[in-house]
């Protein structure tokens, strides 16, 4: 058998060519270069090395990009995107970044959606089988979905139509026992159940929702895989093929340590060590370990203190250690936003002070309880925002800016921007001391920022503006984490012998009315949000001010999906740098 | 046996004293009540009508309130109302509006949530449940969800979760074999199984989510049910009870058409037959009517048109008939807004042209799949907004006017508001017939209104204002619906000597800035929308004008969940009349 060049891989077809010995062949290569990548460059390292097999069996069997393959989350997809096309960026450092990390359509004509939400691609597929069928086309539908995204609703609204589409459509379960920390939910003891019976258990959800089932329980294994995808391929019903597979497969430490290499940073390969360039210790304080710490003192000092996740339980850093630590005080539901919600709105009913902390991009799967069973029920539960900034993630599925528009508008939802980790604190104190009101938290920006200068309260049930400095005819609204920017520019007028007012307006969802009319008659009021503009904080104050004659300038970001940006670029774009703001305020004077 | 008196039954106290052929005959008085009040009044016949057994079992057996109940949507607990306290309200014409349609915390601790929205009740009652764990309580948790509500995703995962309680946990599964319309979904072919067997069959949805499971085939009988909630009271693990109920039962035209009389105005109790002021022919012309005839046309021109609704196909005007008209072109996906979104995005990509139809209440179920997976991935597909209004739906489970800041702000997404009947005709015709962008178009209020001198246009990817009339010193720009009241205020205005500039803005997510730099050095800018005012049109418009010296006052509605508001009253205390309006503009030119 001759030797695997990965470089001679441009497409399925070359694949489809190959004997099982030789594809056996490429799945070894193909994971070691993965390996090599993944421990310089960081990455969905556990979903990646678990899905080798299954997506070369995937593109082996099926007529891709004809036969459609939707991947849930897609993060799963770096095998797929060495198989259709894009090797290089896999195998040459200096290509590493020339892919997302999830499917992408402006990529490839084999990658359908841009997707980083999970538990979509069930419902998305069934769109693709439905078209196919009202249009007359044979091609196979497929969706991929991991074990941990089935417990989002989507998953089983999709799941639930998809049964009755009478005709093709395969779903693959990609069951490796794992969400990104461990399953939480009723449905993982079936799955258990079928694990351990080979399939054969009478207790059956995938037919209990009304389609038939085949089981592999070999789901690294090549051939397994390809018999099982050829006997479904063209099947004429809805059909869960349900594999079994090792997350991490391939790297020591991350068959070990699943949690911790769902997504890591560079790592040593041989110890798993992250390759960090400061030593762990002196790395910057961030929000997530703030708020465990902050958390636990909480609830020790009061038995009704609950944190709650939505299956990401590191973000809120509540590691297994704090996990064990917290005890039943600390919840995770499983990808499961919305029932994340209504539990906080159950358990505040009962008398309990809960704690749900989101990715800023997560947030908003839970609208319409936010809306109904938080707010018009007037529960006092507390929400606390990470990653809600521009300076978070910047994948375009990923964005941290569109929190603000989203939650503040909500009737009853009191939605506070700390400007620095000691306000956090402080906001997030009083949050889950009453027991009157929905709070949101929002982190500020992404690395913890102190300032001991700024002014704590006990209370923040009223909006109350905090006027750091006062001054004339130039009002600079700094909200959360744009704060040091106005301050920063507020120095630089000052130089120029301009002294203006800064504010901190600590509540973006109701304007102190007070601390506004105070500027009525200033020259110009400019506002800054780490959010988008429209629908955003700074256009209740534009508005507010509108029949005064004070000019209002409302800075923030494009209402757009940007991807993978350049946070520094970005920012000058927005007229958000400190020397612009000043400039802002200087043109407004003339 | 004494005769009932219902005036009598003051708690459920009154009724766990009675025997079973006292219950029996309370059962017919309460249905008979309800009857007599749903045929003057109106209301939700068959839900309520299906469950009145039910609920007196569940007050017979449960000691509420300390045990707790928590009814999904809660459109099925006027039997409840009648137990606990608010008999009057069934009993006595005077006092018909004195309760709301749904459970409400502000009129009994009976209630324990304002819930309107569907499949939230088993995450809520987690919630609960989770809470009495956490204190030691004893009580027992229910939930009562049925069965066209499972098939919302956060009815499932309520589900997931609950099942890993450990503790009592109660989940009533009222299974009456329909949804407003049928049902639609891949676990109905296992909820009839069941039923089938009696409860026996293998093949079992609860169970597979880790559920222990008991039937009741008689679930209007109350022996069955008394015998039944007995055995699971104290229950120390989750238990679904699935009980097969008959909806609109006693009223045999209900049981003969129970999607006609899910939901029902005043009728004949002999006939069923709608008790209209006016005769069905002369009723004003609403956008269920117009949308559902112009989709039918549309789908016959173009074999790629797909109407999409998430069980309410009688709001997007396709009764029966046309259902059946529509053939394979119109599809239910059953109570799934997310999945219906994302079926969209799938049938879009496939080369289909999907409408999918919402009232506005129900839309924001689906947020993140709007941004993730249509705006993000820009498929061309269209949503309607049904009830997108003020003069919409009042109860504050339903309120309209929300829509425009949580869709309008979202990229890539063109929101339109068309202002009559001719316009919203326009504008759908070239969503639908585009493939190239996202379009959500609102109907313009609640009764379709005509306006043959608006400009029409071929392409409305572009936000381009109609300058319908044009003045100088006054800008009045009404959006959709308001725009009706801004002429009005232009002719008082113009009667006054004042000529105004009147815009129709048509596309309410971008600014046409050309038009509204025509606006710059003008007195006052007004801006009327049919929404709240926070997040909304109006706010983008003051901040794009907020460095210029014209005043900008937004008109619209406060944030705030209004309950069975009066519709000509809130207009007033929002500034909308044409009388207002014109007044606000004579008070800025001062």
């Amino acid at each position: 058998m001759k030797d695997i060049d990965l470089s001679e891989i441009k497409s399925p077809a070359d694949i489809r060519k190959m004997s099982l010995p030789e594809l056996t062949k490429l799945a070894g290569e193909m994971r070691g270069a993965l390996l090599e990548k993944l421990s310089v460059h960081g990455g969905h390292v556990g979903p990646n090395l678990g899905m080798v097999e299954a997506v070369i069996a995937l593109h082996y069997v099926f007529d891709t990009p004809e036969d459609k393959i939707v991947f849930d989350v897609s993060h799963q997809t770096y095998p797929h995107k060495m198989i259709t096309g894009r090797m290089e960026a896999f195998t040459d450092p200096a290509h590493y970044d020339d892919v997302t990390g999830y499917t992408n359509p402006s990529e490839s004509p084999y990658d359908l959606y841009s997707l980083g939400h999970t538990s979509s691609a069930v419902a998305l597929a069934a769109g693709l089988a439905k078209a196919r069928d009202l249009q007359g086309g044979k091609e196979n539908v497929v969706a991929v979905i991991g074990d941990g995204s089935l417990s989002g609703g989507v998953a089983f609204e999709g799941l639930d139509y998809g049964a009755t589409l009478g005709s093709n459509f395969i779903v693959i379960v990609n069951d490796n026992q794992m969400s990104i920390a461990e399953n939480h939910g009723g449905i993982y003891a079936d799955l258990r159940l079928l694990r351990n019976t080979n399939g054969t258990a009478d207790n059956n959800l995938f037919r209990a929702m009304g389609y038939s089932y085949r089981y592999v329980n070999y789901g690294n294994d090549l051939k397994s895989l390809i018999d099982m995808f050829s006997s479904v391929k063209d099947i004429d019903h809805p059909v869960v093929v349900h594999i079994n597979t090792m997350k991490g497969m391939g790297l020591p430490v991350a068959e070990a340590d699943k949690e911790e290499f769902h997504y890591a940073g560079p790592f040593d390969l041989k110890t798993g060590a992250p390759l960090h360039e400061e030593a762990p210790q002196t790395a910057p304080e961030d929000y997530s370990e703030l708020f465990a710490k902050g958390m636990l003192r909480r609830m020790k000092e009061n038995g009704k203190v609950v944190a709650i996740t939505a299956g990401t339980p590191g973000v809120l850093g509540f590691d297994k250690a704090r996990r064990k630590e917290a005890g039943k005080q600390f919840i995770d539901v499983g990808i499961a936003e919305q029932a994340a919600v209504d539990l906080a709105s159950g358990l505040a009913k009962g008398g309990m002070r809960p704690v749900v902390g989101f990715v800023s991009s997560f947030l908003q799967r839970a609208y319409d309880q936010f809306s109904q069973d938080i707010a018009l029920n007037k529960q006092a539960a507390t929400f606390v925002v990470f990653y809600g900034s521009m300076f978070g993630m910047n994948d375009e599925t990923h964005l941290g800016f569109f929190d603000i528009a989203l939650l503040s508008n909500i009737p009853n939802l009191i939605y506070l921007a700390p400007t620095c980790k000691e306000e956090f604190e402080a906001m997030l104190d009083w949050a889950v001391k009453q027991d009157e009101r929905a709070v949101v938290v929002r982190t500020p920006g992404s690395v913890a920022v102190s300032n001991t200068e700024i002014e704590l309260l006990d209370d923040y049930s009223k909006p109350t503006y905090e006027i750091v400095r006062e001054g004339d005819g130039v009002g600079l609204i700094g909200a959360g984490s744009m704060f040091g920017f106005m301050q920063q520019a507020a120095d630089l007028l000052a130089q120029q012998g301009v002294n203006v007012t800064l504010i901190n307006p600590r509540n973006l969802s109701e304007l102190d009315t007070a601390a506004l009319d105070s500027l009525k008659d200033y020259k110009v009021v400019i506002t800054a949000e780490d959010g988008i503009i429209d629908g955003g904080y700074g256009q209740k104050v534009a508005s507010y001010l509108g029949e005064s004659p004070v000019k209002v300038v409302n800075l923030g970001l494009p209402k757009e999906f940007l991807n993978r940006y350049n946070y520094s670029e970005l920012q000058k774009r927005c007229g958000l740098t400190p020397d612009q703001i000043a400039q802002t305020a200087m043109s407004a004077l003339k």
